[in-house]
């Protein structure tokens, strides 16, 4: 691991990073980062799943359809041909999807103190 | 269960509330309570464990253990006898707390959109 700078670029959503460790303590561990992907827009499952590093196709898939069972997440039938599936966002996931991006950013940037208390 | 008013009242930290099953999907399970639970100011263990409903000895103290061994939380000896120990929110915890606050109050108030989709 390189040695932390003074911007140690801590991100959530890398498989490698040690702030994901922390995020699994304090958040869920897949719900949030799955609802966080659709924050700017809807996408197909392959596209989540890229963002989302780490996740397999069976937990996105069991994590897309918890959040569309409560109503955090809707699933879009475009109607195409091969057929193409997106989700995104409901009014609800879009009310609660900002804070955990502002919890996210937090953790992300107490991160460094962490690594310390962790010695 | 009582009829849904305007103020449906949903609370995170009641056992019962149907917020709490939406909290496991989106945050983590004990967690986040934990860390609300002392956004107002140190508590003992017996104090924590009163304010976060359904958790156990052993399980409140194996998240208090991840949240000190993260940084988050801090262990204070009162030097008393009998002994008393109190925990406390770090400067790193304290920081994050309050975007955990503002998340469940906004899950809170997304609870009937959420049992709404679950009809």
């Amino acid at each position: 691991m390189e040695p932390l700078g003074p911007d140690p670029g801590f991100d959530v959503f890398s498989a490698g990073c040690p702030s994901r460790d922390v995020m699994q303590h304090i958040t869920g561990r897949w719900g949030a980062l799955t609802l966080v992907a659709l924050a700017d827009g809807p996408l197909r499952f392959s596209a989540v799943r890229r963002r989302v590093e780490g996740i397999s196709d069976r937990l996105l898939a069991q994590t897309l359809q918890r959040l569309e069972a409560d109503g955090l997440v809707r699933r879009h039938d475009l109607q195409s041909s091969p057929p193409h599936v997106e989700y995104a966002l409901t009014d609800s996931g879009a009310r609660v999807t900002p804070k955990l991006v502002e919890l996210i950013s937090t953790l992300e940037a107490v991160m460094p103190q962490v690594l310390a208390a962790r010695g």
